[in-house]
């Protein structure tokens, strides 16, 4: 297994992105392949131990930088750690890519580089989710802000097989973001997509409302891109701010505050429970090859988690099998 | 002041919310009416104090069901006590109208009985939601499940006028939710709605994420139906994942269990504080009168605060101010 790795891609790139590869390739036993601008990534290879390790590294003078309008600069860098990382997977060299740096980047290269797999209409951005049954996939979350309805038949597709073969969950129900359990209640969007959820032989139990997320009612939760979006951003603004409520409430008094101390260890269990980084990343479903776009603040851990995302992704086969699901889709469609 | 409430609306009706028009006459030295079965409410009364109250009863012989559907039920139930409850309002015989009952049958009830205010396109649901930074509010949350760029502008404006007369909150800051800080980043429906909203002389700060929402960055978020219905909705799921989780990791070992027996009036503490009982309910903003959609569920208490944020809405004028800020508007379109 060849996993490529965008060395200058994250916030902290390229020592804690370089410090997740060698992680990932001791404990993986995989080839991390580090792409990027050569001098920087030895001089923070050399700070560890990387014996018997597989750490090679490719070349890439440019870099595609946070604040780089996607297109124009997957364009533009021909020589971007991004580009030369996607190149590797066109040309069968690695068989995954993970990149930290500008999503919009690494969804465009994708796109211009590794292209749609045959009769997706659009890529979508996959994210994990901690739920009380266990995690679940919520999808599109920022890919594509406006949808039709047939887009968000294939986010359930392509969800599902993401679910089955990475996560290892068979037959994952299916619900979409909707604002009442009953069938009729949503947007126009959302009328329409379940007319065709329904008929799709997928495990679809039909409309999830926002509260449903955490329950896990559903394990692949679909919406549009704008939706998606708030719902991932929101649960992630609304832990902090419980977290905050709590150590306020728990320093008006000295009993609440020893409280405090003595539930340290429960608080730590709730944040490790909530922790998106074990997941390393958001796969782009629908392209052409394993792509991972992990988050940019990643630090070495995430890192790995998405490497080891990457790998089971692999290794599950998910690219042929949403080929072939998309496929029968197709088919049935027309005939 | 005069305030009709649907004694028949609600999961607890009609026992709990005459409880809380008990409450409300007694507290908030207002004229409570009983829209209802005359009996029914009758026989709840006399469980109560009622002496020097003002609490009559206008009989209604009719119920709207939560499960009946609110277009049909409105037409043909005309003597409900929804529709004679806002048929007092319309004859200035109260001054405001709140039911816990079938939130589409207020709706439907109102415009019907009510009509909308002139120039406003479309009502909203305005939700009051607890912040870092003080409650904000956030509209629509369910009304319209598909809407335009001007919808949203009115939302902003109705909105704005709400937080300075009812929640005394001058010059409230505006934000849109989209997917980025960037102007730029949404939907297409973000992206025109955040034109007008620049040039709509309110305090617009711009876009805020979903993470932005917890943190009060924006004290009227608007945003369509759909998003807002799913936000508080997800938020309220949310609550309740993180008290389950704190939870079960607390009772994982003796220590942290007595630390969070110790611990109970801080966690006591940020459930007040996320209390969404406290506003009482969502103000359906943009009709010719004080309507209020209290939560199926509500306690007396939320009852009795539903029949304060009334009062508190007659006081500020805020029907007056809406016409006068939509007029406003619409001259400013014209000229």
């Amino acid at each position: 297994m060849r996993i490529a790795l965008d060395a200058m891609g994250g916030d902290y790139a390229p020592e804690v992105v370089v410090e997740g590869g060698v992680l990932a390739a001791r404990e993986l036993e995989a080839e991390v392949i580090l792409v990027g601008r050569e001098e920087a990534i030895y001089q923070e290879l050399k700070k560890h131990d990387t014996s018997g390790l597989s750490l090679p590294i490719v070349s890439a003078s440019q870099v595609i930088e946070m604040t780089d309008k996607p297109a124009q600069a997957v364009k533009a860098k021909k020589d971007s750690s991004m580009v030369v990382g996607m190149g590797l997977v066109k040309k069968g060299e690695a068989q995954a890519f993970i990149s930290a740096g500008n999503s919009g980047g690494v969804m465009v290269a994708a796109l211009f580089h590794l292209g749609r797999i045959k009769g997706v209409q659009r890529p979508a951005l996959c994210a994990i989710f901690p739920s009380h049954e266990g995690p679940l996939c919520i999808l599109d979350v920022g890919a594509n802000t406006d949808c039709k309805p047939l887009y968000l038949l294939q986010f359930a597709i392509m969800g599902s097989v993401y679910m089955e073969r990475v996560l290892g969950v068979g037959k994952p129900r299916v619900g979409i973001v909707s604002t009442g359990e009953e069938e009729g209640k949503g947007s126009q969007l959302v009328l329409e997509a379940y007319e065709l959820l329904k008929r799709s032989g997928l495990n679809f139990i039909g409309n999830v409302e926002g509260k449903d997320v955490p329950l896990g009612l559903a394990q692949v939760v679909v919406t549009d891109g704008f939706t998606g979006n708030v719902i991932v951003k929101l649960a992630e603004g609304m832990a902090g701010f419980f977290a905050e409520l709590v150590e306020e409430e728990i320093k008006r008094s000295p009993l609440t505050a020893l409280g405090g101390l003595l539930a340290k260890p429960a608080f730590r269990g709730v944040k490790m429970r909530l922790d998106y980084s074990e997941y390393g990343g958001v796969p782009l479903l629908g392209v052409e090859g394993v792509v991972i776009v992990a988050h940019g603040r990643s630090n070495s851990k995430a890192i790995k988690n998405a490497l080891y995302m990457a790998k089971r992704t692999v290794e599950g086969g998910m690219i042929e099998a949403i080929k072939e699901e998309i496929e029968r889709k197709v088919e049935e469609r027309r005939g």
